[in-house]
């Protein structure tokens, strides 16, 4: 059997200016990088246009480790849509080095659904992950600058700098470190840390920004620290906005490649809608939408993660509203929610399925809560017996909720054809205006229960005392009225990663909020997830290679 | 008067394929970056051929704070060059951030010798960095991850790993930390620290590579510190090479771009002589010597830092010899090293010039020991007078030293012609094989003082007892025969800023060794030379600003 990268480099791919024509977008209009990527102006975005296209999100279940395909599915519902004659761009995340170097591997679908070229896609891309990684470091290297300033300092106390340090790499060393040791000469000695710079605040405001303009704005919002006499100090207190937006002057144009198939690929923004929002940039999905007639984007993880924070932070910013919500499932996950061993998976076991199917119903249930209509799409493993399959079927059948079976990842569009006509279908006649979870109005704590009870299904919610600390500075700030971005594990609707299923009678610990005041939002943390992941025993990054003719192998 | 950028901006910039259809180069086979960016094939060096191309090297003497043009200087020259007739391509190094956003501001030139588009050379560029920065630190994350490993350690000792991060940015309290912190899930505890990215072994690999092959090969090399029973480790003991190299398969290809009058420019590799080797990439000085007759080149700072490691270290390894050596001073540096106060260095002061000379004296005498001959390049500033300008042409006469003025940043190629006369004629008459200052084969303690006695003109050299072990270690290691890539400030011939001109008597003090096993050489450490700066007191990034349209504003 090929590698995914093997396809992949099987494909002859069109120059990007061809891909970028069939959109309607001028060759010279492209800022080329090599003949197969390209970013694309802002120009290009439509706000009057886009309203007529149909927006379909992609969201999965619980996922297992090794993930449920939503990428693959989404790239191969893309290529199918546009198989069936509907005009569609499907519009994806940028990898992180973290998981391509760690256990999971790059981020660009497989198989015969795949973006191309998927080397460049998961290494550097354009290098928008390096631009924010720099943008949110000048800001942390001017607040400790100022620190050390001996005639322009404003009184910043070290101990109440919230702004950490990021980089795009598992890296657990780097989560907790003093730094300005080293005496007098080399800064002020204080705690801090990295995050994974998926996680960086730069990038959900890259992600939710509309135009230069707004990204400065919410530059200069991003929350620092305290004085040491309590007063807040902004990014814009130290004048660090416009050189981080300068930074970002390439990285905020989306960034246009191609499917297997040909079709239109945009790729922009972060992932990790665990530890971040986790999902690509505003302006690329309004570029989709002022383009084609069907996008298909996704958000990480389960529902419960990354499209709780596409609808509830995103949607409600952009007034974006999807026209349809596609469900991945897999057998092997459904059976490993229901108790099945991972090693396992492979052996039929309707048993398992019958119990694990839990999880997609109350998945099935959070996406009517925002008043929108589901398609499940079964991605397809060669191991799944033909009776699991039907038992999934029936189980929609069952509740009314369409469903195909989609094998994206062995025949790429002429194996999703099925699940393309039921999306188009459904995004074609079922396009409410979505309803928000929670009123931003509300106070923190009742947001954070509105989640916490409805999507996850928890009993109540736990803050430790550092978290309600953090509500008391929320509250001093005046930013309360931001919306809420939940830090928590992607393997289990609650917060503990071994309950799988649909857990019940369990509590969400809250152990810290962090502020993410330029985003728009506020990060509660809960149970014990990291915002800076760490490698495996066995690394990824020790099985790639590069031959003398520049070929990259063991990326996958 | 304009400032360097709106000059830049009121050009109208060749398509990069045009100037690559200048140097011979189909455009097909470039990468474009935008349409002003390219990267050029490895395939374009023909090592025959290279042979008998001209290459001029530019150097400086001992610099004010604000640099003494050299960068302008070499843009100006090849600009001349290509004027006079000669097909010349300036082959330069990639801006850092550091400066960019600290007080020197960009490292594209001034005035109407600039190469461009500077904004994006200024910035992120083609990306290099930022690869040179994350295989840089994947092997940091690499090695914690082995000592933090349950089943796959190596024992390494974490009091001996001298593998630290890097980042670009001038970050001074990123030197010295603790990571590791926050429990056993978090890595092991130890003492260790960022450099600024061009200080990266990485880079000086990258910059020394003759091939993919061969960076695979010096990537492993790196030594990464000691196992519990003292045996050392290496990159490749860590499989870390291949993903490393894989990182980097694009930032190896050089960097085409353009000057303001439309001749070609290669810009590739890291500056910072003081504290890294500081030259351009031995394969983008390859390539121009390959495709063009006069290639003009820089080092960095003086020519005691830059030019001394551009030949004991690049032209050595790689087999080139430079057929001229350009020494670029200005009437304000001499005045300065004559003691004319900072403030005061417009105003004409003979007597002071005639003082700070000795400082170009000793450069030259230093030129002379390679076995090359030098020709002076007076940058004209505005406020020179003709007597002062009058004073150093007399002072070069008498010594039977070529030397002319090149009003490099007023008029461009125009100002410089006399200069590119008398530079080819030196390129085409006089070339000698030179001679490297020290042989590879003698201890590390000869070598070193060889450099600062014959060079610096120091007295004698002191070694503090960390420098001491760090000699030990290299024994033990079989690594004395590595070249000698010293650390010391730029500011002065000596290891002190303060001793301007022609310091005597003075001792060098070497305070610790580190080792560069992958990029073959060694670095003594010398004086209070700090291998990652700091932000000043008012940041230039206060000042950077981008509009709603993308222009950018401040950079200079």
């Amino acid at each position: 059997m090929k590698t995914d990268i093997e396809i992949a480099r099987s494909v002859r791919m069109k120059p990007v200016t061809e891909v970028a024509r069939q959109l309607g977008i001028a060759p010279d209009d492209l800022e080329l990088y090599g003949k197969y990527k390209a970013k694309v102006p802002l120009s290009y975005i439509d706000r009057e246009k886009r309203k007529n296209a149909k927006l379909i999100l992609v969201s999965a279940i619980s996922p297992t480790p090794a993930g449920e395909g939503k990428t693959t599915v989404s790239i191969g519902l893309s290529q199918a849509l546009n198989r069936i004659g509907k005009r569609s761009c499907v519009v994806l995340r940028e990898p992180s080095l973290g998981p391509v170097f760690g256990l999971k591997g790059g981020a660009t679908g497989g198989g015969l659904s795949q973006v191309l070229p998927m080397e460049d896609i998961n290494l550097h891309f354009t290098g928008d992950f390096a631009a924010i990684e720099k943008a949110h470091n000048l800001l942390a290297a001017l607040i400790d600058n100022n620190i050390q300033s001996k005639t322009r300092s404003l009184g910043l106390d070290p101990r109440t700098i919230s702004w950490k340090r990021v980089m795009d790499m598992n890296d657990r060393s780097l989560r907790h470190i003093v730094a300005g040791l080293g005496g007098t000469a080399s800064g002020v000695p204080r705690e801090t840390g990295f995050d994974i710079t998926a996680a960086s605040e730069v990038m959900a405001i890259l992600c939710l920004a509309t135009s230069i303009a707004d990204l400065k704005r919410r530059l200069g919002n991003i929350f620092v620290g305290f004085t040491y006499d309590k007063k807040p100090v902004y990014a814009r207190d130290l004048h660090a906005e416009g050189a981080m937006a300068a930074l970002l002057k390439d990285a905020i144009k989306p960034n246009l490649v191609q499917t297997l198939e040909g079709t239109p690929a945009l790729i922009h923004g972060g992932p990790f809608a665990n530890i971040a929002q986790g999902t690509n940039t505003v302006v690329a999905t309004e570029m989709s939408l002022s383009l084609t007639d069907y996008t298909v984007t996704e958000a990480g993880f389960g529902f419960d993660l990354g499209a709780e924070k596409f609808l509830d932070i995103k949607c409600r910013a952009a007034g974006l509203s999807p026209n349809a919500v596609v469900l991945v499932a897999t057998v092997r996950a459904l059976k490993y929610h229901g108790g099945q061993p991972l090693k396992e998976l492979k052996t039929p076991d309707v048993e398992a399925l019958e119990r694990g199917i839990v999880n997609l119903q109350k998945h099935i249930e959070n996406i009517g809560l925002f008043g929108l209509s589901p398609v499940v799409a079964i991605n397809k493993f060669a191991t799944d017996s033909d009776e699991e399959l039907q038992f999934i079927r029936d189980y929609c059948t069952m509740r009314g909720v369409p469903c195909a079976v989609a094998d994206v990842w062995g025949q790429g569009g002429a194996g999703t054809e099925e699940l393309a006509g039921l999306v188009a279908e459904t995004a074609d006649h079922c396009c409410p205006q979505f309803k928000p979870l929670y009123p931003l109005d509300e106070p923190v704590t009742r947001k954070v229960e509105t989640i916490a009870k409805n999507i996850y299904g928890a009993e109540a919610v736990d803050y430790t005392p550092k978290a309600k600390n953090a509500l008391k500075r929320i509250a001093d700030l005046g930013l309360d009225a931001l919306a809420i971005c939940m830090a928590k594990t992607q393997k289990s609707l609650s917060d503990n990663p071994a309950l799988l299923g649909r857990p019940k009678d369990f509590v969400i610990t809250v152990r810290d909020i962090e502020i993410a005041a330029g985003a728009g939002f506020l990060i509660p943390i809960t149970g014990e997830i990291m915002r800076m992941p760490g490698l495996p025993e066995e690394p990824a990054a020790e099985h790639i290679d590069i031959d003398d003719e520049g070929n990259l192998s063991g990326l996958f």
